[in-house]
């Protein structure tokens, strides 16, 4: 049986923060043929509400201590703010926008991370992702819009990174279907100089990364993207790209893919 | 053809702040046979960040004046904050919630209120429920939680009340279910004297209604909520009862029925 195509888009939080850059997605995306599933994350905002209400974020390699305080303001920037301002947004272009979490239909379940040199609190790591449930929504015409948080099936939500929902999602779904992960941002791919916006890298294979990490070419917010970029692809995942959001209307003059 | 019953159940953000409130809320509802959805509030919390941010909530006849950043405040703690605690909650007691806006998957849409003598801002009227989409939610086996928030189909969200949502909903709803719309507080029902939980009135029509609005016996809150459950009545919807959570499992030993 030939398998249907679905496109697995992720975006981070700055496109939330800058019109002109939203407006661009959502042409993108809205545009964008065949079944699409949206995952966006909002931690800079979290940050920023979180000095507002007089709580210092504490980020240890990029990821958040998320204490039961943090996990209220993270849920109210990604799951409310980010995740209803996307959906809006994508309805009012015709795409009919469905926005969850994790925990919706129990989609996402995660385990705690436990504790072990550092304590991430109410962070989680995926553990089972719901493909038939999600299927179901696909069906039914629904384009599903993720934020970051999943839960552990007992009634806590926890906190947890967007690229790698954005790959476990993936993964979850290809047994089912034909999956193409991008992984959107500001920038036209990866590049070799950060400082040079024309020197993106078109391909990287798990060789190359180790070689450009020892060069130390490779920025650090970008490591977490290829190791689920390389975990995604090993896992049957069909096709992972890093780049602009013109990758999603196949009008891309560059862009980076990652390849086993 | 014989119509499936269902049964649309409103409770307050209270509820969210008393934990003892919410775990009984979380076994009636989880326990509840049959089709449901629930729609909740969250004002008191929402007014809280308001003014941990430093924004004065401004209220006239215990409606919000939304402006942007009011907006934003309600969007975090609906759609955020309150969903998703009450999603991850009734998923650790076996209910298959899913929460949404709205928003998602254009289920509900508003038209933002003419600015009269009061420009409530960024707040909508229901205009239209997708009741097949809903359905179809409801035949997956998802039971849908709605937060008070709508948009207009063209990118904006819009702030609703949640008693006006329930009736809605339920209106929407009544030519394909046999619908029950429950108000639940934390009381026994409407009381013919605040200050005594006993005083509770059995059934109310709309001649009572002017009878005890006349005497002064009816709260404020409780007259927004009266003018719902008529009009939802008025519009087929087959019975509308406020009380405690123990409706929802049929042990109420008291509440108020209203009637035409």
């Amino acid at each position: 049986m030939v398998k249907q195509k679905i496109g697995i888009i992720k975006i981070g939080g700055a496109f939330l923060e800058d019109e002109k850059l939203l407006e661009t997605f959502y042409s993108a995306f809205a545009s964008m043929e065949g079944l699409k599933v949206l995952v966006h994350g909002g931690g800079k905002r979290a940050s920023k509400l979180s000095i507002d209400l007089g709580i210092t974020p504490q980020m240890v390699h990029g990821r958040r201590i998320t204490d039961a305080k943090s996990l209220e303001v993270v849920t109210m920037v990604y799951a409310g703010w980010a995740n209803k301002t996307l959906v809006a947004g994508l309805q009012g272009r015709g795409c009919n926008a469905l926005g969850l979490s994790g925990a919706d239909a129990n989609l996402i379940r995660a385990l705690k991370r436990p504790a072990s040199d550092i304590d991430y609190g109410l962070v989680g790591d995926v553990e089972r992702v719901d493909a038939d449930g999600l299927s179901t929504l696909l069906n039914a015409g629904f384009t599903p819009v993720f934020c970051a948080l999943t839960h552990d099936g007992r009634g806590q939500l926890l906190n947890t990174n967007a690229d790698s929902i954005a790959a476990d999602l993936a993964m979850g779904l290809s047994p089912l279907y034909e999956v193409k992960l991008v992984y959107c941002f500001e920038k036209q791919g990866v590049l070799r100089d950060v400082s040079d916006p024309e020197s993106v890298i078109p391909r990287i294979d798990p060789d190359h990364f180790k070689t450009l990490q020892k060069e130390g070419a490779i920025s650090e917010g970008m490591i977490p993207k290829l190791f689920n970029s390389f975990r995604a692809l090993q896992a049957g995942v069909d096709q992972v790209y890093i780049g602009p959001v013109s990758l999603l209307s196949g009008q891309a003059p560059k862009s980076t893919q990652i390849h086993l």
